[in-house]
């Protein structure tokens, strides 16, 4: 339901829950689907003494308020995600018990104060839910680390091809929200006719929709708001700990390298190829959420990477490529880890493509042809199997499902109205970008988009980045070198990914709000807020970093924005050929390129049983390029996690997720904070510095 | 029973837990007592069925070959912390779960092989117990963080007052070693005699030598085997934690100022007076073992001195003091610090030592009285209370206890021989001590052990170290500044500190020998073994430091012994008087001396319930001179124990201690390897400096 949602799960049969750029991931607990098939006559009957709220009650100022609240908090976390390593994993669970904390001791306060009008109903946590989500998804979808900052000189001037004007366009407040109102529209209209389709007709699953769905039911059963409550506490303590770690930690970054971020944890040598533990409360926490599997394939690429290739290819400099370059230019090494990084990215995620366009075929060939052969008839509007086939929850789902319909001429009014807005706006704000390669997207994108919700339906796994991918290389090379190609490309490549995302998020938070009874009209109104909402906080956050922190972009830094380079050099690529490689990168990029894809099939052909232990490609690639300290940071967190599990299993289960969410959003917020005080030009007072005994020896005799 | 039960009870109501130069205490277990009284008659019922082995079998090869090796394991532990900051805790309880575990272990071992003999008694451990103590003792008798150290010129040159040859003797191993054998076993025989007294006739309490024996009592039961276990298991787990921490924190240290031991935690400025937090797991451990009041008194302290009144002083710089002279000299704050420290640890020594003599005289009157008026006459040798009013544990110890004597003669023989060896030796070693003067002490010295060892049975403290400070003032005097008074003052106090201390530890070990039903002889043989062992051991752990540590001694660093030089200025005041002090610094030295009796004197007349409220001056005294770092470490320990205990009081109780000896030893410990790869001069590779970020940005520019 959020673009966390748009995220794939890991342990289901056909993905290698991990996608490019973003990297986003969505541990759903198989076991929660059990529970379900066990118990799925009851849930409903549990809650059929509850009254269901009319849609507009759904709707409430105090959800609204929260989910502000909420959208700021886990935007902060995403963009300072996306700017670090864009590995941005779910953060629904703490979301959806951050929703029921806020609003429920809201209600309890009013309660008190007998000023209560409307309990807290599970349908206003969906609506929270669903609304943060399509807050921070903008966040994701906006691209502030990849396409959108992609197209800043900062990365631009760090190759020396495209790297002119027409092909540059500098961050700005003005023309960030212009554009993301604009596109971020579209993709909620093109999936409103689809959703009865999705849903009702084909049952599709989307587990991380289904996951949400059992978590808000649960809290609102009176052990599930115990346990709830627990959680929330746990969370604090970790908020709390991580939030005054960041703090400490602040106070020894006097200066470039020093602080706790550079800290040779594994010793000097190990430093220099990036291995290090950097003590960060934020990847620690990740890498307790995301699967093993992740982790351990993350591990793999940086020792393959970090730890094997660069220092073999670094040994060939001054023949393989010149020394003169510096370290940062794409013709020395640095190239090499930017080039094999993305083929190995882009052959996962064609494979990967293919795969679900095989499963989404597969699957319609056969929706339509078991229709045909029933031969249903569409009785009153209503598309579906025979009702006394249904169970009572399914039949409550259904008939609350299908009450409060969208009208299908406001789809497509919508659609059309926006499309041409923006078709109409989008070439001001990027000249390059012409309005007739808008109208093009424009018209494939509603299939495009209906592509993604249904694999995503069928597999969890959205392809979000992958469509953006497509449109930066035919867009790119439809505009040419030498008419901006580049920024058109990346341009295009944002106007596809808001659609496609979209799509694909509503679709999950339509089925979210079918198990929890909420109105498909409230589902709908608040993703509207909740998109409106992040289309203006996302830039603002973004702008706050882009000025607080001076060295966002360059490569090393702390915001690196590891994936705004990548996906230029995409769209370089795309437009220029292969002219800009380094000696022998062309041959290496083949050779994982395809190798990518020969481990994927590997992993579909021998079966769930042993694919667990063949890393994923793409988790590997991420290393390629950005070293190896965040793969043990998050290594750290699975070690802690699997200890844990070790001693006390169902106690880990119960605590883990709020654990890692605690030290994921209080390291997250505390970047709020340390930007303001960068703003106001306060500079931490001390330097943490980490030298060699012969280095040092020079230092102290010069401080003496 | 060992070095540690030279020290106070803090909870027993008359004194105060501190005591100069080694700072030793013991937390007794008040609850321990409580349950003795309960089950008062039933503990030797639960071992009447085991057979004591006759004294010859309680000394058995494996109990002294399990001493061995934890006695040089404490010896490390104790050297470390006489060097560092002269706070040593109780190591009774890692002593006897050690000494149980690795004989537990060694019998099951064999057991199992079948080739077991002799099964692991609870004399036996007495025996290690009281073997490892005597061993360890001799770190801490043997002044290395205080006199003995304090004759060489490292410390001599701090001042500039009797700095020359005669007043100076630098440390070597032959001499140390010769030394401690002609003055150690003294304390032995003198206390022989006493042994029945004591412990038969007046019954006093010896709370940490009964404190032990309930220890070992309770390891020998079936459910206390079991916590035993799980407590070593425990101490295992923070053990492997503390020296891998100090292992990581070697790596960082390649320079001076360099490492986590100059980590300005709370700031630079806070840096600069000694406030930080040192990442020391010894400390933190020490604070979990220590009293709170202790903790906070250092807290205090430290606040008082480094906070208020050193920055006050310093300030006077120029008008006080003369800026010329380095920030080490005794004529510039240097001097301040050591001299009010003095002051108050005299003022509170004095205090205590004229209460304690009071209570010993006051108790003989009583135990004298009682007996004429009962009128019970000794019969065969026993000179009890009549044996119908004992209880069943009583009796069975008593007649245990009588059983192995060890005759008188043997006593005064062996204590006449010492003697004249002594006399005969030590003037070759230190010249300035004339023999006159050693027989002198030696015609004193067992009237001043039996005070001692009377006054520790009552109150559980040992004033040995007020007792050497004595003989420092009265011998120094004696010998006169020109006839090298200071080294004579040293020596003495040496040859009075290890009587005094050696009586009345070893009377704590004959009370734990006779509530653990060992034989008062294998407990006279197992000292003897111990303290030969320790004769050695202690000389060569402390040469080992000398040649591994090239700044043993100097101010500031890592290894300061700030008691050496406290021991030696006390006796340049004795040779020379107040001569030395900077302007105003002997108003200051009343005002704190004083202060030291009144505070004292208030705590005693308030009573047991203000009285917790009130800090101890010993202990304020102690951060005067070092700083407030390891308090710091100290009060975060204490904090630790005191959530744990908010949390699980029973759990904390039952592995508090174990975790802090496992936090002592485990950093303990890493010593030895870490003197070993400084004696084979491999130096650790990186430097963690912590620079401010104006020098950050000079250094930056310099090493571009």
């Amino acid at each position: 339901m959020d673009h966390s949602e748009n995220s794939r799960d890991p342990n289901a049969p056909s993905e290698n829950g991990i996608s490019e750029q973003d990297f986003q991931y969505k541990k759903v607990d198989d076991k929660t689907d059990q529970k379900e098939e066990e118990s799925v006559e009851s849930i409903e009957k549990i809650f059929e003494s509850k009254e269901v709220p009319s849609w507009k009650n759904q709707l409430t100022f105090r959800a609204f308020f929260v989910s502000f609240i909420l959208g700021i908090l886990f935007t902060f976390i995403v963009m300072k995600l996306n700017l670090t390593t864009g590995i941005i994993p779910s953060l629904n669970v703490s979301a959806g018990l951050l929703g029921f904390f806020f609003v429920k001791t809201w209600t309890k306060f009013l309660e008190k104060s007998g000023l209560l009008k409307q309990p807290f109903t599970r349908q206003e946590n969906t609506v929270i839910q669903t609304c943060v989500v399509a807050t921070s998804g903008i966040a994701f979808s906006g691209g502030f680390g990849s396409y959108l900052f992609g197209m800043s000189d900062v990365i631009a001037k760090q190759s020396t091809e495209a790297n002119d004007g027409q092909n540059i366009k500098n961050p700005s407040l003005a023309w960030m929200i212009g554009f993301l109102f604009v596109v971020s529209f579209l993709g909620l209209f093109s999936v409103v006719p689809l959703r009865k389709i999705m849903i009702i007709d084909f049952k599709l699953t989307y587990p991380s929709g289904t996951a949400t769905a059992h978590l808000i039911n649960s809290f609102h059963t009176p052990q599930g708001a115990k346990l709830a409550k627990k959680q929330v506490r746990t969370l604090g303590k970790f908020f709390s700990f991580s939030f005054l770690w960041g703090f400490f930690q602040w106070f020894f970054t006097g200066g470039d390298g020093c602080g706790f971020v550079n800290f040779p944890t594994l010793g000097l040598k190990a430093f220099e190829n990036r291995f290090y533990f950097d003590f960060s409360a934020t990847y620690v926490g990740v890498g307790m959420i995301c699967p093993y599997l992740i982790n351990i394939s993350l591990l793999v690429g940086a020792i393959l990477s970090w730890g094997i290739m660069w220092p073999l290819i670094g040994d060939r400099k001054g023949d393989w490529y010149s020394a003169e370059y510096p370290s940062t230019s794409l013709h020395s090494l640095q190239g090499y880890r930017v080039f094999i990084s993305i083929a190995m990215i882009l052959g996962d995620g064609l494979y990967n493509f293919f795969k679900v366009l095989g499963h989404t075929i597969f699957g319609l060939y056969h929706q339509i042809r078991d229709k045909n052969s029933r031969s249903v008839l569409p009785v009153g509007g209503r598309t579906s199997s025979p009702t006394d086939s249904l169970s009572y929850d399914d039949q409550r789902r259904t008939q609350l499902f299908l009450k409060d319909q969208i009208p299908l001429w406001v789809a497509i009014v919508g659609y059309i109205t926006i499309a041409i807005i923006s078709a109409a706006t989008l070439p001001h704000i990027f000249s390059p970008l012409k309005w007739y390669y808008i109208v093009v997207i424009y018209i494939f994108a509603p299939t495009l988009a209906f592509c993604n919700a249904y694999g995503c339906g069928l597999t969890d796994w959205s392809l979000a980045s992958t469509y953006g991918k497509l449109a930066i290389f035919v867009i790119g090379a439809w505009a040419g070198a030498s008419h901006g190609g580049v920024l058109a490309g990346l341009a295009a490549c944002g106007v596809m990914m808001n659609i496609v995302s979209t799509a694909s998020d509503l679709t999950q938070d339509f089925k979210t709000g079918y198990m929890t009874l909420a109105s498909p009209r409230s589902m709908f109104v608040s993703q509207i807020i909740g998109t409106a909402m992040g289309c203006i906080i996302s830039p603002c956050v973004f702008w706050l970093f882009y000025k607080a922190f001076h060295d966002l972009g360059v490569p090393g830094s702390q915001y690196s924005a590891p994936y705004a380079l990548v996906y230029r050099n995409m769209a370089i690529l795309g437009v220029e050929g292969f002219s800009s490689l380094p000696k022998h990168c062309l041959t290496l990029c083949y050779v994982f390129f395809i190798g990518a894809i020969v481990i994927n099939g590997i992993r579909d052909i021998v079966g769930k049983k042993w694919a667990r232990f063949i890393p994923l490609p793409m988790a590997m690639a991420i290393p390629f390029y950005l070293g190896a300290y965040f793969t043990i940071d998050m290594c750290i967190g699975s070690l802690i996690l699997f200890i844990w599990e070790k001693i006390d299993k169902a106690k880990a289960d119960a605590f883990g997720p709020a654990v890692a969410s605690g030290l994921i959003c209080g390291d997250g917020i505390w970047t709020l904070p340390s930007s303001i005080l960068a703003l106001a030009g306060v500079n931490p007072p001390i330097c943490m510095k980490f030298l060699s005994r012969k280095t040092n020896a020079r230092v102290d005799a010069f401080l003496t």
